[in-house]
């Protein structure tokens, strides 16, 4: 791993947007399913993933459901459970309420919060397919509310029966039971737009390949999506008191994810420097993934030695990284410096993965420098806001003449003119109701 | 106005993408700001609006902002600060707090509230200057505590000094005064890309023409962006209290904006909807912008008479409306069963231009039926959360084998050891510091 100076070190990753060959196959597979629902679904299933799905199998039953857990040994599901117990209390504490302010003068204004009514929840399959997500997905939109959950993920290729027990487990334990064997382009088109077989839903989350990443942007607007994810990120921020063996560790477990995650120390102190680099080479060795994580650290890795660990913030603000730990004398007084930076772990304990499984803060996080503007999936993420208006009679008596003045000075008469013909009548004594 | 029963009635407009011209031109556009910088911005600035921009002159003076005061009413004065107060103690209830959670097991989880650090405000020019969006955008950055918050906006064609007062005078009265006489997709490019005279910004909002709203599509993912608002709605909700000719202006009030706008009226009463289509035919001949309106209500309008009021409430939810005014003779009784609706006016008084200019909510509010998935702007648009983690020692003890088995059954192994490693360490009495 390079150790090097501050200066000049810039992350530049591109994001991919496809190739135009994949783009015009996504356009076609969504419009497609759009104008032929069921029919196309089934096409695409037996083409991409070799499954026979048509309408009496589409839906994983109840009794699969159950089944998946003679699969999988007691402690997963302990262990789900717990992480899932966890989960619920992070994001419960994320829930708000209406809010009304009632003036003196009859005038009520207010906030009305109201869950989405019907999410979906894209889950990949084969080896990317992560139990985890799941409940960073689905818990969020349950604690907001959101009555109807539904799921799509691919069936494995060839069988009909080939959803990972895990994830069918592991959705169980969310609460999620409506769940339908497809994936790619197709089964996001079918969230968005439904078929005879799936309604329609008002969002859709999930992560998935190039191909689910298209056909959700392709889809956005119908419905919402969540943030397309870029590669993963860690940037350590440690001083002389860091193990080199964890904070080596804790980079490797971003670097593992793929080539192009980036694992970053940012740190004042050369020796800390020196050891990290030598320890990651020789954890890297025993890796079974070794070959990711090296490519990830030759080319989006760095040791960063700075002036001080102030110096080293401002480094942390321009990355704006996805993951943040900050190991050091007194990592809290550091915090209040931190401007970007979606999830922030603190002291020699508080590892990644700790975050990613199990703590209870959502492991979605902005990557590629976007927490300088977004934040983890949350609560706030299944909930819509409309605006309250009660004006009373006293209000726009008082108020009228004002508001026409300001709609008159933007040219919209019509405007002018909805309050003037109240103001107007009122002063006649009101209308009559009626004839 | 045509009468017509909600059987089959379905509201559809399509979004503008742009032309394959249009789109090329802004690509274009951008790529040329955010290769050279100012020498394009100027040179695009002279080709669009006709101006010699400059960095000596492209940022509007102190002085030019005190000046445009002379060119106002103070009536007008008046009555932004009116509304601008009301803007301002609205958006002050939807602050909220960083929050943590402390265990007592010395575990800290906590959600950190961090403002976004610079925000750019789109301000369109000419006859679609609108000094109360100026406020609607400015209001909640600040409320949310965005310290830097900068305006574009296009100069008159052919002329420097060409920006409106009336929107100098918003712009002052809401306390911004750093101001570019930029505009154009050249301005977009130059807040998201920065140049020598224009430091990049998080997040930009504000409404365009097609050649502004392409370019923050283009730009979406450097920065941040607003919604691309399409064209404005109306939906009236009354019984037979209603009086016609409030309802009639209302709708009308919509109408005016654009000629793709829809104003609709959804009653259970034959008379209303009778009385209400005589109502707009009358209005409509005394309006100055009757072609749009006219437009407008011919091809987006219609008047649905539905079997009960509870009927209707179902034909909003489905048509997820910008506004819905309720009319009738309990309005608030209706309210909880309203699923979609961006902002939502009860009563007789609450003619929508009140919320527009004045009661203090927000008057950028979802169209297009995206009030199923997405709200009116807020703080919450210019705040960012972070997620903290602090895990004590005793937490990762306890919890740290339930992580690891997460974390290999997910087999990413390097979690796992990121976690393997502190336990083994910590089980031989710790680490020792140092070398």
């Amino acid at each position: 791993m390079k150790v090097q100076s501050s200066r000049d070190f810039k992350l530049q990753r591109e994001v991919d947007y496809g190739t135009p060959e994949q783009n015009k196959a996504v356009k076609q597979i969504v419009a497609d399913i759009k104008q032929e629902g069921d029919a196309a679904l089934f096409r695409y299933t037996e083409k991409f993933d070799g499954a026979q799905v048509d309408s009496s199998n589409i839906r994983v039953t109840e009794e699969e459901l159950k089944a998946a857990y003679n699969h999988v040994e007691d402690s997963f599901v302990a262990a789900i459970r717990a992480a899932a117990d966890n989960i619920r209390a992070f994001h419960a504490r994320q829930k708000r309420n209406s809010w009304m302010d009632l003036q003196p003068d009859g005038t009520i204004l207010g906030q009305i919060i109201r869950p989405l009514q019907r999410v979906g929840v894209y889950v990949p399959g084969g080896k990317a397919s992560y139990p985890s997500s799941v409940l960073m997905n689905v818990i969020p939109a349950q604690i907001a509310g959101v009555p109807e959950i539904v799921m799509v993920t691919p069936p494995a290729t060839g069988g009909k029966e080939g959803i990972d027990p895990y994830i069918l487990v592991a959705a169980a334990e969310a609460g999620v039971n409506e769940i339908y064997r497809v994936g790619g382009a197709q089964a996001v088109a079918a969230l968005a737009f439904g078929t005879e077989s799936i309604a329609p839903v008002d969002k859709i989350c999930g992560p998935g390949n190039i191909y689910v990443a298209l056909a959700k942007r392709e889809v956005y607007g119908a419905v919402d999506i969540d943030s397309i994810a870029g590669p993963s990120e860690i940037v350590v921020l440690a001083d002389d008191t860091a193990e080199p063996a964890y904070v080596a560790a804790d980079l490797l477990s971003q670097a593992e994810h793929d080539e192009m995650a980036s694992a970053i120390l940012v740190t004042p102190s050369q020796r800390l420097a020196d050891a990290v680099a030598a320890e990651v080479e020789r954890q890297l060795r025993e890796l079974p993934r070794e070959a990711i994580a090296r490519a990830s650290v030759d080319n989006y890795g760095a040791i960063i030695v700075v002036e001080s660990l102030e110096e080293g913030i401002s480094v942390v603000n321009r990355l704006a990284p996805e993951h943040l730990e900050i190991v050091a004398q007194d990592p809290m007084a550091l915090t209040g410096a931190v401007q970007n930076a979606g999830a922030i772990f603190l002291g020699p304990y508080s590892s990644e993965p700790v975050g990613d499984y199990f703590a209870g803060p959502n492991h979605i996080i902005p990557t590629n420098g976007t927490a300088r503007f977004s934040s983890p999936v949350d609560v706030d993420d299944f909930i819509k806001k409309s605006s309250l208006i009660y004006y009373s009679k006293e209000a726009l008596l008082r108020d009228g003449s004002t508001i026409i003045e300001l709609a008159r000075r933007e040219g919209l008469e019509a405007h002018a003119r909805a309050v003037e013909i109240r103001l107007e009548n009122e002063a006649k004594g009101g209308v009559e109701r009626g004839e």
